[in-house]
């Protein structure tokens, strides 16, 4: 990522400059959030890795909060839509390997451990909140759909997406396995059959 | 269950009052490892809070990452077994709130933060595997009866207990509400509806 961004040619966006300085200043905070833990990074470092001028970072986050809280939302936006094929086991199996795919990075364990809400600031535990919710909804979207479509019964879309990341969490947090398509396939193939199974008849 | 033991006559177990004194030592510092994490508590403030010398400690516990380990396994056995009271269902609801109540100690948080592998030194995360173990383990019985009395299809039970223990987890260090029966009740639903829907026919 690193390198698509040194590659390409300076874009013309709106907000031109400044907003190229702000997109590198925040990969680079995400970087050393991974790193070293949110109350880890120095502004300096952030200036050095992003290749721009301390007083840019400075001048465009004066609160070091506000700059946690932006990196982490905008490297958590990946996550923040699941597909639609038509086919719901699909959507799904491929939304928990990206989720896995996410909690394995270094960010993804920064995330992981931020999450512990009682070690966090109201800021930042509200952009974690944030993050979590978008990805809660995203599923809840992509669920809702399906019912709509008939391919399943009504259902709490909260709890089926609490249902197939809780094991994805769990699996790759513990850190002993590997997590694959084959998990990812019986996760969901599992909790969907047992809503079908489970749902009232109306 | 503290109750439970307080109300009990002094016991005569073999070791007497050094077991006793390892015990109140233990206490204190799976107490003092909730309150100030793996690396933060010290051996006076073990002292103080088991009201035991000093020397005691160091004389039972010369090295610190034993006196963690054993604190931390003594502290977490309460989660390695699961009741039999020969309805499936019912025993692994209990089972998810308990685990649901010990993740919501101060101590049960430490462990889950403590789980990041990366964070500990081999010993403590030896430990950390074999407190997971045990419960995957006990989980595991409980699932191969079941099998055998035919109230449930042969089904992986680590597989199984990640699965009905994941959501639990997330809902639990997420921290946005409460786990309750219902959830307990719900999770449990969802994953034996689906584990014998899904069972290949023999």
């Amino acid at each position: 990522m690193a390198n698509g961004i040194a590659d390409r040619p300076p874009a013309r966006r709106p907000g031109g400059r400044n907003a190229r300085v702000r997109a590198q200043i925040l990969a680079a905070t995400a970087e050393l959030v991974a790193r070293d833990g949110i109350a880890g990074f120095r502004y300096e470092e952030v200036a050095e890795f992003a290749g721009v001028h301390k007083t840019s970072v400075y001048r465009n986050w004066p609160d070091r909060e506000e700059l946690v809280v932006e990196a982490l939302l905008s490297y958590a936006e990946d996550l923040a839509s699941v597909a639609d094929t038509g086919d719901i086991h699909r959507d799904l199996v491929d939304y928990l390997l990206a989720l896995a795919g996410g909690l394995e990075t270094p960010f993804g364990r920064t995330l992981e451990q931020a999450i512990q809400p009682a070690r966090q600031s109201p800021t930042v535990r509200q952009a974690l909140t944030r993050i979590l919710d978008q990805r809660v909804a995203a599923v809840g979207r992509r669920v809702d759909t399906a019912v709509d479509r008939g391919e399943l019964p009504p259902v709490d879309s909260a709890f089926l997406g609490e249902m197939i990341s809780g094991p994805v969490r769990l699996i790759v947090n513990r850190g002993m396995r590997p997590f694959t398509r084959a998990d990812a396939e019986r996760i969901v193939g599992v909790v969907l059959a047992g809503i079908r199974a489970t749902a009232p008849h109306v």
